[in-house]
């Protein structure tokens, strides 16, 4: 394998600029653990005119992403536009249609399309790599894919949106309330003019789906997933929960039950003093169960330039080592059709409750929680 | 690739036979993730007759691992004997050199001779793989030589020995005295009858060395790190400590500065309330900086036959879907000489003092630290 690996990237934000600079700073290294010189060959990008702080003028420019996904020059096609569907979907087919393999930060477009773009891959003999889209730097998808593969896997949980971690450490830490913290947030560039995708849980939750995919080799389910953002939750219930020795975050949690596979995305109360407790802003945090290993934590940061660059490069490097590895861990074919098990496990819950001051009040509470067969721990 | 990966497996105790357990148990499984059958062919261990708890009998027996190591009849040798030369090495040479990749938990053997054997190996073209020999079940060697592929590597800090910190744990615990709790410990068989090895430092100072070679791309260099055990810590030390927010683990760092890399193994204070500070027992924790990645940590139990048995195994799932991962992560010929940085890095050090209660005495201390250029930061 002594001929150059040739790359395409489209995108060339924050992580596409990131990969550049390595590319460019570090290519010695990158070309001894490759085996063989990374190149970029083409790039891709809304403007081309805009200053990025990097030189690009050795690379052959494409307005179209799709162009640039189907030359004939290149080996590898690196997507991170970002978007569902639209270019992002489009480049990626063609790339993989043109049997080039793809590595991709593109955590919406796998959590609705993922299934359907492995078999693509696969039919072509291309891999799909998506380490970047989740949990950053950490390489968590590797560890699911590769280092976990001779567990059978039974839990994944996680903190896995930075956004949501810094406004729930922030009520906590000042006392202010969620809109003004999440005003702030925006103000400060840690949350979107738009908030809903960070705050409503669905960027974590279509981490998430990839990695409930990966832990239990199922097809990727993201609609099957029970989402709850963090919008709800008021200071009163962080300073409960405080008080009762907790904190609450936004907690992702995939099972595999006897009835299926169960996911959902939700603020859950956690011990403050446990690694999850005292996680804080942008730092993510996955835990996986399994059989032979037991339990295994991993915790990094979960966004921004470097990480992101880091773990798109890390793919490419996997890639020019000739890896061979299912995008989910299994060939596609053996991938389980997903059953949800909604609910199907007891877990405890924490109820906030205001009662009427007169006699009886709290019995009937307790009585209607008995009849739907919900014991209370603690009040 | 619908040829079976064919092993040969020298060494039955626990490992062994939960690799085996793996291999039988969860044999659909393993096939989806690998991408053929992975079959078992032949074994070696000391006694042909002893019980183990599994059906050994559908494997062809080999008296003398060498004898297995050159089987014609397999793709891959599993070395899970253990032992820093003698039949252990033998037998890794006998495999390497008849082109069978190797897969081995054996850091110690690899500490040693992990350069020479990683020649070997790619001389042959034949895998060298050791994920079991660090960190039992925690997949940080793939994290090292693959999820940490786009980075630049700073820095390695690990607590890597489930002995010096159950011993550790307990004297602070119970108040119990080191002696005591080591003779506990033995009884208990969390320590072996000649503990030295693990309060000595050595068993974390292998592991180390392997990070340090894989993190920094440098050949193996175990002989120049500076290795204290736990043996000198007292109760009054870990009162001490505690009294100032600490606790006292047996901590690896290795880290790269101008001059070259740093390796040290010795116990040391680290705050209480942090991950490092909480771990207890046999749970393993890794710490790696990157320039791209920032800080990720890795957690989990370091050891035990589950844990150690699901690495070996993922390291025959890689080799059976063709991975091909120089063992340190760069070629040999690229490994760079290791120049030992000793003691380079100004670091903090905690010195307990007894002083003769008359006047003149402090002061005489704190003049020979002043001109030894050591300030005081806390008494």
């Amino acid at each position: 394998m002594t001929q150059p690996l040739r790359i395409a990237l489209a995108g060339l934000g924050t992580v596409g600029v990131g990969l550049v600079k390595i590319l460019q700073n570090q290519r010695d290294l990158i070309t001894a653990r490759a085996g063989r010189e990374v190149v970029l060959v083409a790039v891709s990008a809304r403007s081309r005119s805009k200053d990025r702080g990097v030189d690009l003028s050795g690379f052959a420019w494409e307005d179209d992403p799709v162009a640039l996904a189907r030359r004939d020059d290149i080996d590898l096609f690196v997507e991170v536009m970002g978007g569902e569907d639209g270019p992002a979907k489009a480049a990626t087919e063609a790339a993989l249609t043109a049997g080039h393999s793809v590595v991709t930060a593109n955590k919406a477009m796998l959590a609705r399309h993922g299934t359907a773009l492995a078999t693509l891959a696969e039919a072509q003999g291309a891999q799909l790599r998506f380490e970047a889209g989740v949990a950053g730097g950490i390489p968590v998808v590797k560890a699911l894919t590769e280092g976990m593969a001779g567990n059978v896997m039974t839990r994944v949980i996680g903190v896995m949106n930075g956004t949501c971690n810094y406004i729930l450490t922030e009520m906590e830490q000042t006392g202010g309330d969620y809109g003004d913290i999440l005003t702030d947030a925006q103000r400060l560039g840690y949350a979107e003019a738009d908030p809903t995708f960070d705050v409503g849980g669905f960027d974590a939750a279509q981490k998430l789906a990839l990695l409930t995919a990966t832990a239990f080799g199922t097809q990727v389910d993201y609609d099957a997933m029970e989402i709850e953002g963090i919008e709800k939750v008021t200071l009163t219930d962080i300073r409960y929960a405080m008080d009762m020795g907790y904190r609450i975050k936004l907690l992702g949690v995939a099972s595999r039950t006897d009835t299926g596979v169960e996911q959902r995305m939700q603020p859950c109360l956690v011990p403050a003093e446990s690694s999850l407790g005292q996680l804080e802003s942008v730092t993510n945090m996955v835990v996986l169960d399994g059989d032979g290993s037991g339990r295994t934590a991993f915790l990094g940061p979960g966004a921004g330039e470097g990480p992101t660059a880091a773990a798109v490069m890390a793919d490419v490097v996997d890639i020019a080592r000739g890896a061979q590895v299912p995008a989910f861990g299994v060939p596609v074919a053996q991938l389980a059709a997903p059953v949800p098990a909604k609910v199907q496990t007891p877990a405890p819950y924490y109820l906030r409750l205001s009662l009427a001051d007169q006699p009886g009040a709290l019995a009937r509470v307790a009585a209607a929680l008995g009849q739907a067969h919900i014991s209370i721990d603690r009040m």
